[in-house]
């Protein structure tokens, strides 16, 4: 990449298309049975190597799931992490949890673990030594670039974290430094939205709890 | 939010300059010294209220720095470490450590530090059973999405990790359980580039490390 040439200029219609991005992009977990295109899934891993990294450390490991076993593994974790979750609710908040729909592991046609690779040296250790959480949260910014990248493509991307993060690790079989970050379910989407599904299933409304501004 | 009421369309001139807004996004070190308008700080506060999390959470908080007191005490705090890091290098690479810019602190006219506040009962826990780090993921993945959106105004953001975290929070006097996530200097860049500063400056090349996918 060449330094200082042309910068490109991002104008107010563009500004405006990326906040409507921001606003329809969606925790999918109702898919489409239909497959992705291997060329658009290579050109968002192409993209989110750009994603920002610690150091430059690019820790992100991505592990596509295909094998069928490991689908069933995984999803087998995901139903005694989910009945587990419910059991420790009660009452009416129970009943709304048990009609959640809480992963699209049943149709997403993409499933990809991402991992942090804690042994790696890129980077030369830049900016961990204070804090060594750094490298997990490059690769969270690698999934929220990655998940705004494929809503523009129409593509849909499911965070699930209802899994028991070692059993799904010793399932994927991957160096024993590789720190499981997301389960990622992506596919088409059966619909679009503008509001969260947990919104409109009544679970969580969103709040301004964190657009308060504390000054110091 | 309405739902469901005409999903915006993402062509491939958008998809083309999204792309485009991805590479040219910067750790930014060297700012100008010119203020940010407040309405555009404010449209950027609320456009990551869209952000992911995990539940719903919407678990960050922002802290507006601005007392010279605390500025200078979180610089003292950078320079210390920073200080402490340089003397983990040997030879050539201690010369190249030297010479880099790892912070924007003298300059950016704003400083915003990001918690992640751990006591938070919005989401109801939901997908923080199993994994707990989804709350400090959630605030990493709000992070990606300001910067871009930042860029996206022509705004630089630099994320400085090279502090120490504990005596961070304590210059800030914040709830005893919010968790440091970022120190972020945000401004007017100096100069925009495609290639990372840490490429550069020869501290570290991108790899393809991270674009390896593994199948399972």
């Amino acid at each position: 990449m060449t330094t200082r040439a042309d910068p490109p200029m991002f104008d107010a219609a563009f500004q405006a298309k990326l906040a409507l991005l921001i606003a329809w992009r969606r925790d999918v977990r109702r898919f489409r049975d239909e497959a992705v295109p291997q060329a658009m899934l290579d050109h968002l891993l192409d993209l989110v190597q750009l994603s920002p990294s610690v150091g430059n450390s690019q820790p992100w490991r991505i592990v596509s799931v295909t094998q069928k076993a490991r689908r069933a593994a995984i999803r087998a974790n995901f139903e005694q992490a989910n009945a587990a979750a419910l059991q420790s609710y009660q009452g009416e908040r129970a009943a709304l949890y048990a009609r959640l729909k809480l992963s699209g592991l049943d149709i997403a046609p993409v499933h990809w673990a991402i991992f942090c690779d804690h042994a790696t040296r890129q980077g030369q250790g830049l900016g961990t030594a204070t804090m060594p959480e750094m490298l997990d949260a490059s690769v969270s910014g690698m999934i929220a670039t990655l998940w705004l990248a494929a809503r523009a493509q129409g593509l849909g991307l499911g965070w699930v974290s209802i899994l028991d993060p070692r059993a799904a690790t010793a399932t994927l079989d991957v160096p024993s430094d590789w720190k499981l970050i997301a389960y990622l379910c992506i596919g088409w989407p059966q619909e679009e939205h503008a509001d969260p599904e947990l919104v409109r299933f009544r679970w969580q409304n969103r709040t301004l709890a964190g657009r308060q501004v504390l000054e110091r």
